[in-house]
């Protein structure tokens, strides 16, 4: 593993010293440890620790021991962190995001504990001792300068609360993140702690307020391990008709409030969750005359770098990048350039309310259903199973200037309406939803009252298969029930329930007013 | 009206001559028009406009003409707002918080239009534009300086925001104001609009970033009224065992964050909701050995005031006054030395997300109820009736360092259980709430997984009548059903349900298992 691809990438002399294999430092970390690793959306996470943690964890298995960490990272890693230690049965509990399908599985069955929480809260919260103490940071980086300075990799997440509050630190040294990236990254150092807190002094999405570094105490790292393995960099879908649809919706709403004079002709920074119908949107900007636009968002994802790159978009600001193995040839081919363009941030910055809240950020994020009234589901799977986590989703729909959710108007070739009587579960109630977008339509939500929110998102938003399935459950809700916010408890939630049955939440329209 | 009293409240001569009846005054507001009127939480709202307005909306309906409002104001106010104009249904649409019997009623019947937000939201969203244009601002204040400068009343809520906003301006002088809160206030106005937005310059719960004074021009003010009304000052109930217990669990909570040094001796900044309970932890903390408290809350309820005379507490911030009449007595005798220990501001500043993160507010509010996974309704009767709005607490429990929700275990003489398997309306979600308190114990919820949640509240805050049907059904739910979040999703609703039906949530012991 000691190719020339890491010449020049561990120039600090105390640390060369320390450069082990993956199996000698995984060692350092013991059963019910809690474990701060570096990963933000498949990018900047451990490459060869979690693979030799998650050996160590079979082999106890096989003796009979307990093995087990807490796992915090910044946010979803990838098979090769999150995947093989939950195979090997090595998560007791996981903090703030996964998307590994065989984690996502034991969640689901029960057999690790999963606590979704709000990015932006994970340091604070983490650095106080909420979650007790942290143990050890796992954390990969592009590479280590002679002073000791850590160069930052394709992510920062909560590296720098990690390296600041674990009692060990290993450091992995990966040779695939271009060394280029040196000096795109914006580490602030001094959010502290209150009652001693400054404003955070971040007055634009490009601002740069603290060094490119990551820094630790020396003398707390055990290991060093060089590695030379490419993230995640899934491909993306090309948009799709309904992805297109929910764009155009989106970017004529925006012509609208330019016109209206409730927003700049450059628009505000835009904040653009992850997935394929978020990357649409960007796509859709490329082809609008907006100009001068501005990012300030989780995770820079294709449909932003293409915006960047093309000039449409002057700054953007992530935690994150992730991009497909496409965008991330035209990424490492202009770094240079881009370096002045993008600034990567602790995600304690980029999700902060503070920050979020004083640019205006347009929030524009996935959902998996919403309801009647505006309240949305982004995270279980009919009540239930836990599909990712929450994300950056709140921290950014709260504090917006304008937040949106958008989404398909139907799943499963029309199985399952994205549009339901109550959402299954709650992650965004209505006071934090403005805008709904499905393909259909747009459903601008601000100041309605519930029952007006109802009308404006079965008109608008609902697929029609299910319109009148919806409109049928409010008029009787409203016939029965208190009327701020109309609905019939026992029925509530059936539609869930007629697909957990059933597999379609549709039933024959001849039959629906006497069998619901 | 013009009695001795207003001596020298009107020192502007300018405004001095457009003093005018109330009735006069009120015939600036038309049918349909946006009316910003001050108000928060019964004190500083209009004493005098709105009775002549209703007057002139019951005269147009006899007329057969439609004569409606929007509403817009701090947060609740009184009888003598927002009831009477709910009485002559003059109210169209209200936002944010209300909490009068005639207008809930209304609200409930679906003849007015509440539209529910977070209190941190209205000025900036309605100086955008979001809510359409406002045509007048009815603004209660102490007097009027030579300069046109007001001095403002016993709350500032949106009052800058109004009077900025409105085409119109009617200034109530209310002589039982006293004279002496000049200098109380700190109003900023330097919130500017994104893009071009600074950070807020308060880093401690006593700052000043402003001035004590209200502006507005001069040349809008079409109208001021003499008032001599108090504020709707209602008394709190003494602190009964129930409250007395749920202070003390907190209290414990406190003295155990501090031992293990996750909180200063002298705690954080305490953001206490509005009620009786609320106000009964604040009691409690008087007898606590808690010494150099701060507030950084909305209201400054009798609790609070007691521990700034008392001196347990150097400072306190809030947007108004909520004391019972003898508390405004006290107030009003210590008034030149409370005026050193008490801001007033904008709700804009003692809400906004920025400073209430930045000083690690401690969040205690008041919930309706929450559900096993630590979901909390605030707002909503049994899901569909409106009580009073969410108001403060998704601004404080977001962003505070730690966030409580506290209610007693049981309602309506053990019938209603304020543990049930999912809330009926979801306010703040699982993402939000950290720790919640009745009478029985204290879960504390931080870095658990939804069923280590269930196990939590069931275990320490559960009422023992129903611990046994909620243990009940969160074994049935993790026997079928996806084990992050378990629900029977045809059951989760049904202790509403049954209460909606039988007057009781409690089903006998032996049946349960079947019937439910």
């Amino acid at each position: 593993m000691t190719s020339l691809n890491h010449e020049g990438r561990v120039l600090h002399d105390g640390l060369s010293k320390k450069i082990m294999s993956a199996d000698q430092a995984a060692a350092f970390i013991k059963n019910d440890m809690n474990v701060g690793m570096s990963g933000f959306t498949g990018a900047g996470y451990p490459k060869a620790i979690p693979a030799a943690l998650a050996k160590h964890m079979e082999a106890a298995h096989a003796r009979g021991e307990d093995f087990q960490i807490g796992l915090l990272t910044g946010a979803s890693t990838a098979t090769e962190c999150d995947g093989v230690l939950a195979e090997a049965n090595g998560i007791k509990w996981r903090t703030p995001y996964q998307s590994e399908p065989a984690l996502r599985k034991q969640i689901n069955a029960g057999e690790a504990h999963y606590f979704d929480m709000h990015l932006s809260h994970v340091a604070q919260q983490s650095t106080i001792g909420f979650y007790g103490k942290m143990h050890i940071a796992v954390v990969e980086v592009s590479g280590i300068l002679p002073d000791g300075r850590l160069i930052p990799s394709t992510s920062i997440g909560n590296n720098n609360a990690w390296l600041e509050n674990a009692d060990k630190i290993i450091l992995e040294v990966n040779a695939q993140q271009s060394l280029m990236l040196e000096g795109m990254h914006d580490v602030y150092n001094d959010i502290g702690m209150p009652p001693n807190r400054k404003p955070i002094p971040l007055v634009t999405p490009g601002g740069r307020i603290g060094v490119p570094y990551l820094h630790c105490d020396l003398d707390k790292v055990v290991g060093v391990v060089l590695t030379n393995s490419p993230d995640r960099n899934s491909k993306f879908a090309d948009p799709d008709e309904c992805s297109n649809k929910i764009a155009s919706h989106i970017i004529d709403f925006f012509h609208d409030e330019v016109k209206k004079g409730r927003m700049p002709e450059n628009l505000l920074p835009i904040q653009s969750g992850v997935g394929n119908v978020a990357n649409a949107v960007l796509a859709g900007l490329q082809n609008s005359p907006f100009e001068n636009l501005t990012g300030y968002t989780e995770v820079l994802q294709d449909g932003m770098l293409d915006l960047i790159m093309s000039g449409k978009m002057t700054m953007a600001s992530a935690t994150a990048l992730s991009l497909s193995p496409d965008a991330l040839e035209r990424f490492n081919a202009n770094i240079e350039e881009l370096r002045a363009r993008i600034v990567l941030r602790p995600q304690e910055i980029t999700n902060h309310p503070e920050v979020a809240r004083r640019l205006g950020v347009l929030a524009i994020n996935a959902m998996i259903e919403c309801d009647l009234y505006g309240n949305v589901n982004s995270t279980h799977v009919m009540g239930t199973n836990m599909m990712n986590g929450l994300g950056g989703s709140g921290d950014f729909a709260r504090n917006a200037y304008t937040s949106f959710f958008v989404s398909p108007s139907v799943a499963k070739d029309g199985a399952i309406s994205c549009i339901t009587p109550m959402v299954s579960h709650h992650d965004h109630t209505e006071h934090d939803v403005m805008v709904i977008v499905t393909e259909q339509g747009l459903a601008d939500l601000r100041g309605l009252s519930p029952r007006q929110r109802a009308k404006s998102i079965i008109d608008n938003c609902a697929h029609p298969d299910y319109r009148p399935m919806l409109q049928d459950y409010f008029d009787r809700a409203s016939d029965t029930a208190g009327m701020q916010t109309p609905h019939i408890l026992d029925e509530a939630l059936s539609w869930h329930q007629r697909y957990v049955e059933t597999g379609d939440m549709r039933i024959k329209k001849s039959a629906y007013k006497i069998a619901v």
